[in-house]
């Protein structure tokens, strides 16, 4: 059996449905001949780790304590009376981090996990890559900084895997991945990355008004609490600037072209969140419904893309064929078309559901599981 | 660097094609760090090994030849006057196959890789794991043979790869494999998995007859020379076979529901290719008209699919919705939809070109650079 020692960094909704499949994959892992052995978990504050992290995990009824604690949002102390590992807590918790990291890279093995948001994770991410861990990610912010910093996390690229960071589970990152290893030169790509402007834009195609559907998405939970921070098109473009560094773009998220869909005038420093839906986004209407019809003229329907090629790497409205995988798509489904030397004439097409904790955090447990060869029994 | 021995069985289009991206890839696999060293390459007949394979390789202008060669229809015997190589001929080519596997398989590692078409290469292949070496398949037989066959096959699951017998390069196994490891159950898997049936069901449904479309097709190079051999859905039922497999159903092709677009007094036995065109075909079109017609009746289409769910693993007509993935394909792209836990309501599609050799032969190399982990340095 061979045992894959696992840290885990943010265990809210992603992580904590993480630990979650690796409890419930106890018996799967053991057919393929392994076993993750969690030996730390973290949020933000608190992090409880193994008491000997070369030989000990925390155990299977531990970690089903952590998912409950966390989906009652308590803290990670309320687990003190609850078996035998050690605490740290505030900056402790870096340091604590940092040190498995040196411990463990080197010897058995290690894969940190970062499935927060967090942008500050990259330091520990970087000092354990250079300990020789492997590294899994779930949150875009380590992938989306400076060059440099994606130089380092990146250097082993065996090392590192972060399917989730693109359309949660769909196999994106890893379908990009066979094209770039086997020659096959990737010109363009271009995809409806965000599941809450596509559902806005296939309801607005069918004659809907944008600030109608954009309400309407709201109520229905597709939407952050404030949905300028899906309108901005600013998690979008984080992802569009991790497939254009896949595909060896030097691109810097401020050097990239991204269309809001709400002006200045409308931001969250100068209207409330009550004002923009009742009075900001109704002005909106008119604009969108002209670009609509001048895109309708044309033959096309209008999509919320990411388009990487040669020339651009850019987030924004545009128009596409009404043929199209992109002009066909419905709902809140995400869908990337892949266009390269083998798929020249029709894109390969990569379609699916691209958001949710589950998925998510299934995507980072096949990539886990994906990195089994760089560890010994 | 790390170096990837690899006995190539198999130089027709798909291993030529191979034997091109490799020789093709050289920088981009030194990018890697790894080095793929072809050690032997061999077609039905004849066979061409490194003078010693525990440190020698096929030189790449000699590589270069065997694609000339292959490409021109000559035997592997012209290449004598090519540089330093061991020559095997008839019979001896099994045995030398079989060496070479026992030699390396326990010392620096080995690929074979099987892009033949030959039903007769599954004793070999197994010979070959149990000698610990790694096998990558384009070729679908050995993997729709016996059970018992297949169980030798696979045995060691990480040391296995065959993305280029189902839609060619299309990352259909690889995502597949994706979902089974973290875990998430698939329910049903779906698709269109021959271009030519593909492109034949999309035809007849815009309104031409059976038996013209089948016409077109074949001038249009999108048939084999006997068109029986797509129509008789033999191909599309070893691919769903492997995929059947894939998800762990034991089933056999004997025991696979396999509907043939051809009555059997229209088969090989019975009528001449000339015959059937003329003379056979065009008794099917009122049939599929009917069909055609029934299922538009239903706000459906049909499609040639592949079906696997708990209770089912066939290939024949079958009637879906317009608006699904599937209803939606055009021409002779491939498409597959998989219904998960985690891809419930809508299914995770993957789409695209799933035939020609180049993207065989990158589908091909792109699993063995994958499988760079087993190798040390």
């Amino acid at each position: 059996m061979k045992k894959i020692a696992v840290v885990l960094i943010g265990c809210g909704g992603v992580g904590r449905h993480l630990l979650d499949h690796i409890l419930s994959t106890r018996s799967l892992q053991a057919n393929q001949g392994v076993r993750l052995r969690v030996v730390g978990v973290c949020d933000s504050r608190v992090m409880i780790v193994a008491p000997d992290v070369s030989i000990d995990e925390l155990g299977d009824e531990l970690l089903s304590q952590v998912c409950r604690v966390k989906y009652e949002g308590s803290s990670l102390e309320t687990l003190q009376n609850f078996g035998n590992f050690h605490l740290s807590v505030g900056a402790e918790v870096m340091k604590k981090i940092t040190h498995i990291g040196a411990l463990l890279g080197r010897s058995t093995g290690l894969v940190f996990v970062d499935c927060s948001a967090s942008l500050e994770t990259i330091g520990v991410l970087n000092q354990a890559v250079e300990s020789g861990c492997c590294v899994v990610l779930a949150n875009k912010k380590p992938l989306t900084s400076s060059m440099e910093d994606y130089d380092k996390l990146v250097s082993q690229k065996r090392r590192i895997r972060h399917e989730s960071t693109v359309g949660a589970g769909l196999p994106v990152i890893a379908s990009l991945n066979r094209l770039i290893s086997s020659g096959d030169p990737i010109y363009r790509v271009i995809g409806s990355l965000s599941g809450t402007l596509g559902y806005v834009m296939s309801e607005v195609e069918d004659g809907k008004s944008f600030s109608q559907v954009v309400n309407a998405a709201k109520s229905l939970g597709y939407t952050e609490p404030d949905p300028r921070d899906d309108l901005s098109g600013m998690d979008v473009a984080r992802k569009a600037l991790i497939l254009a560094r896949l595909l060896g773009r030097r691109v810097n998220m401020d050097s990239m072209k991204i269309e809001s869909l709400y002006p200045e005038e409308m931001g969250p420093e100068v209207m409330s969140v009550e004002d923009f839906l009742l009075n900001g986004l109704p002005l909106l209407d008119k604009d969108i419904q002209q670009r609509i019809q001048k895109a309708s003229s044309n033959g096309n329907v209008l999509r919320y893309v990411c388009l990487i090629d040669e020339a651009r790497c850019q987030v924004g409205i545009q128009e596409v064929s009404r043929n199209s995988a992109l002009g066909l798509l419905r709902g809140s489904d995400n869908v990337l078309e892949v266009y390269s030397r083998c798929y020249s004439q029709q894109p390969l097409v990569i379609q699916g559901a691209g958001a949710g904790n589950d998925t998510t955090a299934a995507g980072v447990l096949a990539d886990i599981l994906d990195m089994q060869d760089l560890f010994h029994s």
